[in-house]
């Protein structure tokens, strides 16, 4: 799993045009916005599902962030843009949905955005040195930060 | 090198401090804004000095997605997020020069933002479907495309 995390002043989407056959269905999703924001663009790759403690390294590295730049709430992003391994979609679905609710049980403000849709986005990075950071995470092994905090 | 390509109706940014003790000296570039741009967020890697043939692939496949999305102009954006592999920042500014200064030569209206520095920017990604696209470029091998065009 690859995580590239974005401390945003504001964000806000909106699901266009399905990108997969198996998009989800979203009524009442189509629009998202967030101030104050922890942005997670989250790409599952093949293998992730093998190990339940990628989901919960994902959740603890995201925590983490989210406490140390006292953002106000947080969006998990389906991105398919972070690897070249990706895993299969409804993989990829189950992995999301599972951090999205980790993130809530632990009193984390939190929303998912529609996984298999083209979607139009507004991102205003605050550009503190916490504010965009990288995750690493693969099954069996500690996460590894990018650069740089 | 690791190449993350998004079609954008308006970007800008600001340099806002520096990230690296070898930031590079901005007089006069600590702002910079473009419409209808593609912003080409470049993580230069470990290796990519080898090879010329990295930043003329880079150059090739920029110049090509550019085309097929109809921007305006190219904003090379230097981004240390999209590998675990850094090249040394000294590599890594080179490379960025040379992409830069191709992607000119070829015609193609293009600015460079600063490298090491953290920066603030606001970018508003079309949402079509070629507007976030990915490219893996290794020393010795053809391009990788991500998901998908
Ligand atoms: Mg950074
Ligand atoms: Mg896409």
């Amino acid at each position: 799993m690859k995580l590239l995390l974005i401390h945003a002043k504001s964000f806000e989407y909106e699901a266009r045009e399905k990108a997969l056959e198996g998009a989800e269905d979203i009524d009442g999703r189509r629009v998202g916005k967030a101030e104050n924001a922890l942005v997670v663009f989250v790409t599952v790759e093949e293998g992730d599902s093998s190990d339940p403690g990628v989901v919960s390294a994902a959740v603890r590295e995201i925590e983490d962030v989210f406490r140390r730049v006292k953002a106000s709430e947080v969006v998990v992003y389906p991105y398919a843009h972070l690897s070249e391994n990706l895993a299969s979609p409804g993989e990829a679905l189950a992995i999301l949905k599972s951090i999205e609710s980790q993130l809530s049980e632990k009193g984390l403000k939190t929303q998912r955005a529609p996984f298999g849709w083209y979607k139009r986005f507004t991102l205003d990075c605050y550009g503190h040195p916490l504010s965009e950071l990288s995750r690493s995470i693969r099954p069996g092994e500690p996460p590894k930060r990018g650069f740089e905090d």
